[in-house]
């Protein structure tokens, strides 16, 4: 068992031509793709870089959620995210410092290109945080951007500012 | 991938007052269950003495499946089997040598206790085998006795002989 992290997690668009313009690296590739999207167990493939998992998560109940993570070989998650998964997805993430936070950037790929999404955790809702230039409309209250949203619809809710 | 073996199985209802009066050993505690049994990608958890494993299966194509196994921890195992796993099962099985050929003898457990099955591999559907005097009538192709269906229903289908 695990107790869900007690972080914030604040979620935003990212603005395309800003973002190129920060020379910013491309980012490791990360590819996840489920082979049960039952809430009650799911098990994700997920594979970053030459690492590579599987994962099984049981329902939030109260504060914790059942969670089991097993290292696997990188080869043997490819042939399965290929194959085998459902609502398989594809992202570069790149981790850029400002301030006193880290920002993931995530530049999806495949069915989501064009989505461009960054994730900041903040120990309250209202930590202040200082806006990188590439920072646009806020959506971590919009269920279109949830993870799981966007790994069952595939499709972009609305092109980034 | 693995290929499918090649080996025939054939599977038999247990006579019970000959199996206890045969004074084998109780066998070695089997459990199993299903995270996800979509036949297109079925991961299986199966925990036999102390060893466990994750195992994701795709679906039969010619004569391959796709299959991916993981040692895993045997408490991690246990508790996914009593709190996440569907159509879970357990049973005692028992490793018996008659004449030229190796039998598992399943004792099932929970919801299928009274059900005793024996299986035996072959190299052909008529190689010839020595009987064990404990040996009932023959379910290899009855499809109320194949793993799925006795884990999906978790009932006995006809009492063992």
């Amino acid at each position: 068992m695990t107790t869900l992290p007690t972080e914030i997690e604040r979620k935003f668009l990212v603005n395309h031509a800003a973002w190129a313009a920060a020379g910013q690296p491309e980012g490791q590739l990360l590819s996840q793709g489920y082979l049960s999207q039952d809430p009650e167990r799911t098990v994700r493939i997920r594979l970053q870089g030459d690492e590579a998992w599987i994962t099984v998560k049981g329902q939030v109940q109260g504060l914790t959620r059942a969670e089991f993570e097993y290292a696997i070989p990188p080869g043997d998650a490819a042939q399965m995210l290929e194959t085998l998964t459902l609502s398989a997805l594809s992202k570069r993430r790149t981790r850029v410092f400002v301030g006193a936070h880290v920002w993931d950037v995530d530049v999806f790929l495949g069915s989501l290109t064009g989505l461009i999404l960054a994730e900041v955790e903040l120990s309250s809702e209202d930590e202040p945080f200082v806006r990188p230039e590439w920072l646009g409309q806020e959506v971590s209250h919009d269920p279109r951007y949830f993870n799981s949203a966007l790994a069952r619809s595939g499709v972009i809710p609305d092109k980034a500012t």
